[in-house]
């Protein structure tokens, strides 16, 4: 398919509530998690609310990773947008799975830039385009 | 529905190239739409890729904005993702399809964290949960 990004939406349930109230813990696995894909982290942004809760998003060379949590319902909500295919955003699922001990997740993948004008950008190195 | 999120996914086609490759227009953009349609920006991380495309995400207190640009293709991936009932994401639509010029544009919204423990997550003040 003629797309340009592989979008993942990782819906993780039943999660470990403190894992997801622990800053440095999230942070720590969202870009490790990135790191071990074969990203290249190029900024992030923490940030842990009162009375609960972390929000993070971690730019990556090849575009971003992000994530929300609700500790009170042990949930989170993580993204994972790739692009070119260097990278499968699916190696990441396995790592944040366990991480936040999710004793349920389902994912759905996307693509993103589904343009008639790429011949084949799915093809395309990640080096070869912008934004990648 | 029971859900503690909304995300949209943008996609915009035939935009302004040149204002694609801006990376001050661009994190201009995407934070003042934020704070246009009423939320809380606490941090952001936008870089600029050679030869052409910038990347930006923008961390809010009700989750987060992100853009990846492919000047090339005219095209930019856009996601809104906001918590509570106090924003409507869809408010920042017509913002980002002027700044960017773009001619052509589609909007996916998803439900984020639908969760039978929830009475009513949805209308529940953003103060009230955690991660918003």
């Amino acid at each position: 398919m003629n797309a340009l990004g592989t979008h993942l939406l990782l819906e993780l349930r039943d999660c470990d509530s403190k894992s997801l109230n622990d800053l440095h813990l999230v942070r720590e696995m969202l870009t490790s998690t990135a790191e071990r894909i074969g990203a290249t982290v190029i900024g992030d942004s923490f940030h842990e609310f009162s009375p609960q809760g972390v929000t993070g998003v971690v730019a990556i060379a090849e575009s971003h990773l992000c994530i929300h949590t609700w500790p009170e319902y042990e949930y989170a909500a993580v993204d994972i947008f790739t692009c070119g295919d260097s990278i499968d955003p699916e190696d990441a699922v396995p790592y944040i799975v366990t991480a936040l001990d999710a004793g349920d997740h389902s994912v759905i993948s996307l693509k993103r830039g589904i343009l008639p004008a790429i011949p084949n950008a799915v093809g395309v190195p990640a080096t070869a385009g912008s934004g990648v």
